[in-house]
């Protein structure tokens, strides 16, 4: 009992926690119960009951349905469903205007024909990856109210009426929706992705100060340490943030203007910023594993190498915290040249090192007993060489892309 | 018109693309227009619409809805609709008899409350990690079942009958998804999973072959160069697969016993495979770009280390190939421990030759002209130790792996 009892109550935190890290969730659920409730006073008052009858079960059905989180997914499923509503309604009135025309034998066959080709073929149109991505939902509500309406014509009298109805049911608890999302505490998809594309840049940044730093400073306190060992793993959020990235970008699309953001904003660039951050992360993560090999390098090594490499990751890590202030206000920084600069020199630095590292080399051996540890120096130099070669690349890159960004979205 | 006309063409033949790369999906819509046309018997034939009505249309709404392209998909939506149904339903109905009877005033406002809190709470739940990635569909389903019949109790009489009558139409078009899916040309999540993992393991052994041989191995013809080079660019599909692994997984879980996969089959550990796969796949991007970086390595440097370096990649990339095969057979290999002797003697290898490395070093700053071209060697070290570092470390992760999933599902 006790055990199911803790159970339920470390349940109840993490719940409790959904709630406080993000206090929009809340809003959101009571955003949905509040269009609920609106809607359901078509069942409730009279007047508006006698308007619709049972139609006014869509709008019910609507909103339950394309109510998301994020206004672009609210838009995004609420257009579709608009659109498909409409598109395959009147397609669908017409197939049975022909059907109804056309003897009672034939009748069955024509409307299941169309449904049969209908269906199959906007369910292959699903695996076309553009279809797939935007307009997916509007696909399946093509096809539900394309056999809904032809195939119930045959039951239904007035059946021109009854879609006219249920359009505009769908109309109304759609609209309602969409206004609710945008208007009250909106979460804005595009925002979020803002966000986090330019945290994400962060997090790499520190990540990359923190391993160069914990491994070349082996002194400090415990705490210290733990912090900064929390803020160098940070990077391997950047690895998994693609998914998120990919479907943020998606509803961001459908999103009006709102703040900082115009209709148009190239999105897409986002996208590519945030791949390339991850291309970053990729390098972060093998340095990350040559740091903590087991391999022990020898202090005198490591001391050579030390300020270079770790003036590098400072340079390096302040381009890329450049990059996140200046994706943040949309701007072109003034100091980023100056910065990428910086660290070029950093790099050229830091090949000076390794150049004059041979001639350091020699004198080990003679320590004799020093031996077995002789092939570790190499991965000192492979930290240098791994910031050297992909992370200059992967950053330059970066800075490319961002100067594209920052001239379209500075337009 | 001749441009429109190209990308028509062009269009045409993407489509074409998609259906024969894999005929599985042509034969999907087949069976989805198969099955939309099964439910719309209910309103052709006169018997079966009389038992049913209007409610037949839910039937063709959950046929449309919940058939999708994997057992598992259509499974988990099926089975989550029903339940949901099924629980929402119990529950309005419940609702319903304590609304009615209490007074025309409270009625609307005791649905009005419920309808409220439930969608609320449902919507808040959705957040929830768990059962935002099992059961997002059910609750969604809930919120409406619970809405739609206790609002609609407002004005419907006998709402428990009609209840049952739309409960049993769900049913029977859910039932027939599930069946038609599972029966006719079934396509399985997890034998997807299975050969996606499978693919991604050989993928990642090719690419490590061919990036270090392309590296080391300047001459051969063109041709051949452009097969390598496709070859070893095929890691990136594997950077990629998460959220493709993760779907698969998810839906895997609700398929019953099919081929050698039984019910209860590991699937989390293909998802850890995948992960330790995709790490291990980082570490081929990090030494991909080493071996494009400009730096160019002086000849002889690089025949020193060429033939360790190319013995250990094809080691490494012959235990990634057993893995793959193990995981494709499901059984432990027995050759895996004599393979992952010989990754670790060729390991020694090439630590033993790094070693001597400095002892050759010295003699090529006499030649003068060559001192620019020093610190590149550095360059040649990485490759090997990126591959001997980070890369052992991943792949005994993944043979530990391996034999793990190996003892569990050979169970």
């Amino acid at each position: 009992v006790l055990a199911l009892k803790q159970k339920v109550w470390r349940l109840m935190e993490k719940i409790w926690k959904l709630g406080v890290d993000d206090p929009r969730r809340i809003f959101h659920c009571f955003k949905v119960a509040v269009a609920l409730t609106v809607v359901s006073l078509f069942y409730y008052l009279r007047p508006l009951y006698n308007g619709v009858g049972g139609t006014a079960m869509w709008a019910i059905m609507t909103v339950v349905v394309i109510f998301e989180y994020t206004v672009g997914a609210t838009l995004s499923k609420g257009l579709n469903r608009g659109m498909a509503t409409l598109l395959a309604g009147t397609l669908a009135v017409g197939v049975h205007s022909v059907a109804s025309r056309s003897g009672e034998r034939a009748d069955p066959i024509i409307r299941g024909v169309s449904v049969f080709l209908l269906a199959s073929g906007a369910t292959f149109s699903r695996f076309i990856p553009t279809i797939k991505t935007r307009f997916d939902y509007g696909v399946s509500i093509f096809i539900l109210t394309f056999s809904l309406v032809s195939v119930s014509g045959y039951r239904v009298d007035e059946l021109v009426g009854l879609a006219q109805q249920r359009l505009s049911t769908i109309a109304i608890g759609g609209t309602m929706c969409m206004l609710i999302s945008m208007l009250v505490c909106p979460v804005w998809a595009g925002e979020d992705l803002h966000l986090l594309i330019t945290r994400n840049i962060e997090k790499l940044a520190n990540s990359l100060d923190g391993c160069v730093a914990a491994y070349f400073e082996d002194t400090g306190n415990v705490t210290n340490k733990e912090e900064t060992s929390e803020k160098s793993q940070a990077y391997k959020c950047v690895l998994n943030s693609k998914a998120a990235e990919e479907a943020l970008a998606i509803f961001a699309r459908w999103e009006p203007a709102h703040g900082r953001f115009a209709f148009r904003h190239p999105w897409n660039q986002y996208l590519k910023i945030g791949t390339a951050t991850r291309y970053c992360a990729y390098c972060v993560e093998a340095l990350n594993s040559c740091l903590n090999s087991e391999n022990k390098v020898p202090e005198s090594m490591k001391k050579h190498l030390s300020d270079v490499c770790i003036k590098l990751s400072s340079h390096s890590s302040n381009v890329l915290k450049e990059l996140s202030a200046a994706t943040k206000i949309m701007r072109k920084s003034p100091n980023m040249e100056f910065l990428v600069g910086e660290m070029n020199n950093a790099v050229e630095d830091l090949q000076e090192a390794l150049k004059y590292l041979p001639h350091h080399l020699p004198p080990t051996p003679t320590e004799g007993t020093e031996k077995e540890q002789r092939p570790p120096p190499v991965s000192t130099t492979t930290v240098a060489l791994i910031e050297v070669v992909p992370l200059v690349t992967v950053a330059s890159l970066l800075i490319e892309i961002a100067r594209r960004i920052e001239g379209v979205s500075s337009e």
